[in-house]
């Protein structure tokens, strides 16, 4: 998508550690008017037909993941960081390792807003190791539905996330894939 | 807001401890048509003259907030709960008692994105004790930034949030205010 890739290119800034910084229009300020953009992007690379939820994982997909919902006109529901290791019953749940947090984290979502009638499209704002949207599609297997793709804005290319999505024969699409990034320039894959 | 209180009354669980579960529409699946109307009401209540973003706190703010920014054709700007104790520089900051993790939480925002040229309202799903919004309000005072008020969808009256902020002359506006909750019956304020 060439106008996010430009507001990446004009905005981003590289830290070192392959570090992407975009939090000014993506995940702490957010140009709405940007995510609309997105979502109709969204709308022309997927088959939505029978659509009935967008799903995402809190936090920072939240934002892009409503206004997809809004355009498709559907509900959105998040995935919850789970408080604590006692999980009650009524959720599934789904096990994944946070390089945020740099430790596990449970995702959690209520089973009674999703089920084996739902046909849902999987939003994140970012995907680099994979390991929130490996849960999230955990949790969408738990609960029967069926899974039509994965939409996620920013890829990282030079990490194995987008690689192990796609070996499992999920339809991922990206807005953005950076191939390579360095603080003087950051390079996207065609 | 009637469109809101009947939901509330249809879809609503009251559970013990005056904990009300609206997660069906408002903060796990989210219905973004009504978060759509909700975003028309906050217009008509507040004068956003030269509103220049709607602020929010993650995690279940943001998906309202996205929307009521994208209706007033401003950035939406969410401060985010510190993974660690270290705070960095550039950053505003606020301490709060969280009560849903049961321990101290610092909100922080970075502060190239608010400034005393800003002019914000801020935006929340539900108003409890207030210890998320007074950490909100407080950042916003450390940037300089002008508030026009704060908008909330679901207000629990008989927690002592509300009368807090409005003592402090901020103009609040809550589209539902739960005077009292019990299992059989949800009793609104006028």
């Amino acid at each position: 998508m060439q106008l996010l890739k430009e507001r990446i290119r004009k905005e981003g800034r590289v830290l070192p550690g392959g570090i992407i910084k975009i939090d000014g229009f993506l995940n702490h300020r957010v140009d709405v008017r940007l995510m609309r953009e997105i979502a109709k992007e969204f709308g022309r690379l997927f088959d939505l037909t029978g659509l009935t939820a967008v799903v995402t994982v809190e936090a920072s997909g939240i934002a892009v993941a409503a206004i997809c919902a809004e355009e498709f006109g559907v509900p959105m529901i998040f995935a919850k960081k789970a408080k604590s290791d006692n999980i009650e019953g009524g959720l599934y749940h789904s096990e994944i390792f946070s390089y945020t947090y740099k430790k596990k984290v449970t995702l959690i979502m209520a089973r009674e807003w999703l089920g084996p009638n739902d046909k849902v499209l999987i939003i994140d704002d970012f995907l680099a190791n994979g390991e929130a949207l490996r849960g999230l599609t955990e949790i969408v297997k738990q609960s029967g539905a069926s899974l039509i793709g994965i939409g996620v804005v920013v890829e990282k290319g030079f990490q194995p996330g987008g690689a192990m999505i796609r070996g499992q024969g999920i339809n991922l699409q990206s807005l953005a894939i950076i191939e390579r990034a360095a603080p003087d320039e950051i390079i996207f894959r065609d």
